[in-house]
């Protein structure tokens, strides 16, 4: 509990994976903008993987189609280079995200959910690192003065599996297709670009009837 | 030819299909704010089918992915809420767009090309209207004074719809995946939301280097 739970403050879903492209850029962003909007973001963090294979893909479509890859990955670039991100493609992609998604799964209501998000994904897309390792977890979490060894351990419990299977199950329910997507009420934001329209819904400063 | 041949003036490709639902956007914002820009349009119909063909799709992703569709009729629903442009969902998707996109093809050069396409897509996602029918087509052409049945004759020709198989054929070469898209210089912008950012590049205010 933190005094991010005021009631009635404007709040957004963030929905995200650790071995997408584009996560890593909405990851990278949400806090400050967020911030700056006066908006609560409750981190849910999942795998793409189930998710992908109810819609029939296997693999990443960034794989599945060679045309889709190649264009994300130049887009990728301008992008980061706009936002004055480091890149490095990831000599392995997608990257198994499982226990950085667990581990951020046990601790998406803790005040460092931020700060270890943004450090999993540059160790994915900014230094190539990877993050399916634990002792990449640990260090991780270690330089956040966290203690890594009880963390890891309790997001590897039953529970902790179960809660990650649970939150990727909610994705597939609130209709959710890829990654990021954002959540706010009943309406549904899919891809890094529309972070601010989002948070703008968010705000009250968007609004229109559902779709009839 | 007209004044828009100006040698060295910067120039977006722009890559739409006439049944395309964001293709519906950027036809109806590209002229405008391209010529705030200054920049010119070359304006390129052509068909998604072959396309998604060749990945594999016998249909729009929009039909094939249940999740990927809701979401874009409400996307789309928002996106011209904003815009302020008119949306019905039409009864058919994605219509047959082959005699428009053949007329369009034949006409890409000539200064009717951006009111012509602006008709063609409020019939479609406005008015809910058969875009394949001939009868609409030649009401169309016939509204903006045009020569409608030499017109329709002549895209009905062997040589226009040569042109319009070529230029299809030519979108798969350039890596295209989907629509609307826009080509400037060797980049490729995919996307009613990059049409901001096609038209920087265009002006040079957005430069990067190819991507090793």
């Amino acid at each position: 509990m933190n005094d991010d739970t005021v009631v009635g403050r404007p709040t957004i879903e963030f929905w995200y994976e650790f071995a997408s492209s584009y996560s890593y850029l909405a990851v990278m962003r949400i806090e400050a903008l967020a911030a700056a909007a006066d908006v609560r973001v409750e981190w849910r963090p999942f795998l793409l993987g189930p998710v992908f294979m109810s819609l029939g893909w296997n693999d990443s479509p960034f794989n599945i189609y060679p045309p889709k890859g190649r264009y994300m990955w130049r887009d990728l670039e301008r992008l980061c280079a706009r936002y004055r991100l480091r890149l490095t493609r990831p000599s392995v992609f997608p990257r198994n995200a499982l226990l950085a998604a667990r581990v951020a799964c046990h601790g998406q209501r803790e005040p460092w959910i931020g700060a270890f998000s943004r450090m999993v994904m540059e160790a994915n897309f900014a230094d190539d690192r990877d993050i399916g390792s634990e002792q990449l977890i640990t260090e991780l979490l270690s330089s956040l003065s966290l203690p890594a060894a009880a963390l890891i351990a309790a997001a590897r419990q039953p529970a902790g599996k179960e809660a990650l299977r649970r939150q990727t199950e909610r994705a597939c329910e609130l209709g959710l297709f890829g990654a990021p997507s954002f959540v706010v009420g009943e309406e549904l934001f899919w891809g890094n670009d529309r972070l601010e329209e989002a948070l703008d819904w968010a705000r009250g400063r968007s609004t229109l009837p559902p779709l009839g």
